[in-house]
């Protein structure tokens, strides 16, 4: 065999192949004879294999994106080559993505990049002076005067200072220092970041990272990744979903016994749970992570998108700072934030910030190597995210339109919010918490003994077979709640509230509601 | 201490704190006589700190980014602070970003990117009908016709198709699938992602992987992360950085003593070494990887970046194939692009791809579920893409521009290139072999014994305090050879070709010899 590839390939093929690619000369002829080669491809053994791979890359889940949305995209495809199914279209309703069900990216944020991709339109009269003077301000801090740069690996200086500006407004004048403030590649990134550096140890003392159950699943594909030990606390369903201090402990106490925790997540408002965590809660969380000594982590991306009049959204770093200076000066903590969510929209940017307080003075240097080696966030990214903390004021040119779009985004989300509650909760079998933020339902199902027999046949979890049906008569792709976790014995699934277009909608949870019933009836496909 | 925190967060204290953002209450106030906390902030011991921190992390090293890059950075804010030097800025040659030297970017990739940034120029007169196809085009593939979309976790379908087509014109007619196409953050996250998920085993069987010296640090920094095994292969500075067959069999007897080696990294074009690969060099080494099961690796990002008449590029992709179909259907490769480099140079935009071709199939699935969970590339960066791999053809409106932009900017890059090389060599004690390809010269600099004592009795490699003194004296700051590895007793430095104005150039080439020769007579400062 090695002599017919010598042959092939020490130059006795012509450079020109034919019109197959391989080469016609009568070395190939020879090599073929010798290698008993056919003109298919013959196949020797792989390198990478399930067996000889990364097996903490095998052992990554991320529902997300799924099994499930892979039969979405099979759907699809089915339906462009015109098969017939009892719907037209996909909903894809697994993913936070605005602008894909149609929400309108911010105007004033769409002509501030424009400006600054193709500089030539700062002599347009087409864009506002305002929208100019953010892109010059932009540009002027960039290398070259181009997005096409490099930035610092940090991030953009002005940006750093904008995005400090910003926390220091929302936290009512709690200090932010923009040297405290790195600009990252959506928050997902920084959190993977943050997480890689802070895993250590093996066996017993191998790093534990505790995170809610149900948890936006980024962190325990990010735990499998890293070889950590994923902690679960349960957040509270018949409380809307609240964290209780005493879940915390009971979670932290179990896990001394084989790992060394050393992490605690908290995503606020909640992913996929939505709920919005009260002021006292985070005093008692901070308090928590104060005494037990853990580093905490709090996804905030969903901030600005808060519905319910009776909740308001606390900073971690503005509560950790008014709890005084035991507190602030020593809990070590890192807030996330994102381009993708509020009312911006902007998923495909991949802009993002944390802001990481507390850290010793030797782990900042650590942390911007780490970063450092992926040279910078995408700087288009990093001008959203510029154009999210500081958007038009009162007074600006911009404002009005900025004011109205801004509104009318909410509006819509709260609305679809509240309309998605009231309807899973009048189909039997349904119950959905009050959403209070975030952009998703996370009803409880419930599944029938023999619905769940006829899952474990099929060798599904029960709401995944609960949710491939759904996808399969409906076109609706969710993601089942066991992507999320959740606890033993209940079934859920997250919903995109964004999705619904409610004539249909009701179409879907009617048909929801007929899923059902065959469930409890007992019937299989 | 705790009873003191606890009555200074239960709610004790005013919710609106004071201006310095303390509460000033009486709890708080009891609460800081009882920890016999003055005003000051107290510390105590981090959760984060170098010991406890993750050890494949502290083990990290980016030069590019590393410690000389940040002493240009203070010598940059000292000549803001007005403190008189013999340079009034730093020149920064560390790095490989053509548009923070001053080059422009590419009219029409521009055009193309603001219009799908901002639709609403689709109607401006301002730009050229062709310009609005492509972008009419991407933005038809993307979700919601949006930007701010997350795309599939592989990229946009179209995208991958122009990657695809552009391969294989490239290629001269060897075919690409658009389904071995991903998208990605740069090369540097296809890189890193490839390499995460080859690496596996244990004590002497885990994962070597063989890369370049001197090499682009990204790969050594990557293989710290995964604590996987480093194995160095010597590029021939005697013959132009060539690499040598002998020379990797070498390198994979000695590993196979401690390590599984399992990939074989290639640059070509070389960083930092220039050299551009024969296509009988290249058939050695496929044909090396084919024999001894390696994974391949060819990053490719200089493909455009041919400045010598004797060199071509040819990409391991066509080499491989006209192999013939024991190699095209057997060797695992993955081929790596960018947008940063070439001449488009748009390194902010963070885009890139790799083509993987020969993966098991089960492997496929866990590739792109594994980069789902960071959900996709920034979409600017893969509209950028599309354009590096699409650009306008002759006929087309906006061709004439876009091929003289081009020939302008690969014009000035082999100038710069060409004399960077000559100037280098009239210094002595410098020798700079001819510059093929890429962006940097890697001259070798011959350091006295003296000047080699000094630098040790300073704790620095020699050429690193070399460049110190060089940064120092001339404000220009390289990337010291010591970072990208060099045989043992030779020194050298990386120089970006694009950063030499010339008459401030030869300025500095003065000093590069008068440093040189005050090292040589042993001088200290």
């Amino acid at each position: 065999m090695q002599r017919a590839a010598a042959l092939v390939w020490r130059g006795c093929c012509p450079r020109t192949p034919g019109p197959w690619g391989r080469s016609q000369s009568s070395a190939a002829a020879e090599a073929s004879a010798v290698l008993k080669v056919r003109p298919e491809r013959s196949r020797r053994e792989r390198i990478l294999t399930l067996e000889s791979m990364n097996p903490q890359v095998k052992a990554v889940e991320y529902a997300v994106r799924g099994p499930i949305v892979l039969k979405a995209g099979e759907i699809e495809l089915e339906l462009q080559r015109g098969i017939k199914k009892p719907f037209t279209e996909v909903i894809r309703a697994n993913i936070g993505d605005a602008q894909a069900m149609g929400q309108q990216p911010i105007t004033f944020l769409r002509q501030v990049m424009a400006l600054c991709t193709y500089p030539n339109l700062l002599d347009s009269p087409s864009f506002p002076e305002d929208a100019k003077k953010r892109a010059r301000r932009i540009l002027q801090a960039c290398g070259g005067n181009s997005l096409g740069s490099y930035s610092a690996s940090q991030g953009v200086n002005c940006i750093r200072e904008d995005v400090a500006a910003y926390i220091t407004r929302r936290d009512g004048g709690v200090p932010a220092d923009p040297d405290n403030i790195y600009l990252t590649t959506g928050a997902s990134d920084g959190i993977s970041t943050i997480l890689k550096i802070l895993v250590s140890g093996g066996g017993k003392s191998r790093t534990g990272v505790m995170i809610p159950i149900p948890q936006y699943p980024l962190y325990s594909a990010v735990i499998s990744e890293l070889d950590a030990i994923q902690v679960n606390y349960y957040l509270d369903e018949e409380n809307c979903w609240a964290l209780n201090v005493n879940e915390l402990r009971r979670a932290l106490q179990e896990a001394k016994d084989h790992c060394d925790p050393k992490v605690l997540c908290i995503i606020n408002p909640g992913n996929p749970t939505g709920q919005v965590q009260s002021r006292k809660c985070i005093e008692d969380v901070i308090h928590f992570a104060w005494e037990e000594k853990l580093f905490l982590l709090a996804d905030e991306v969903y901030q600005d998108n808060v519905y319910s009049p009776d909740c308001k959204f606390h900073s971690f770093k503005k509560v950790l700072y008014e709890m005084g200076p035991e507190y602030s000066s020593n809990v070590e903590l890192a807030s996330f934030h994102s381009t993708s969510k509020g009312y911006m929209g902007e998923c495909g940017y991949r802009g993002g910030y944390m802001e990481v307080i507390n850290l010793h003075p030797e782990i900042k240097g650590q942390l911007v190597k780490l970063l450092s080696v992926r040279l910078c966030p995408p700087v288009s990214g990093q001008a959203a995210m510029d154009i999210v903390v500081n958007p038009p004021v009162p007074g600006e040119e911009s404002f009005e339109q900025f004011r109205r779009e801004k509104e009318s985004v909410l509006g819509n989300l709260a609305k679809k919010a509240k309309l998605t509650e009231d309807l899973f909760n009048q189909v039997p079998g349904i119950h959905c918490n009050p959403l209070q933020g975030a952009m998703y339902a996370f009803p409880q199902i419930f599944i029938p003994r023999k619905a769940v027999e006829a899952a474990q046949a099929h060798k599904m979890a029960p709401d995944m077979f609960y949710c491939m049906k759904l996808l399969e008569e409906t076109g609706i792709c969710v993601v089942p709640g066991s992507g999320f976790g959740q606890r033993e014995g209940t079934y859920h699934f997250r919903y995109l509230c964004l999705s619904a277009a409610w004539g249909w909608s009701q179409l879907g949870l009617g048909k929801l509601g007929a899923s059902y019933h065959r469930a409890r009836a007992g019937s299989r496909d």
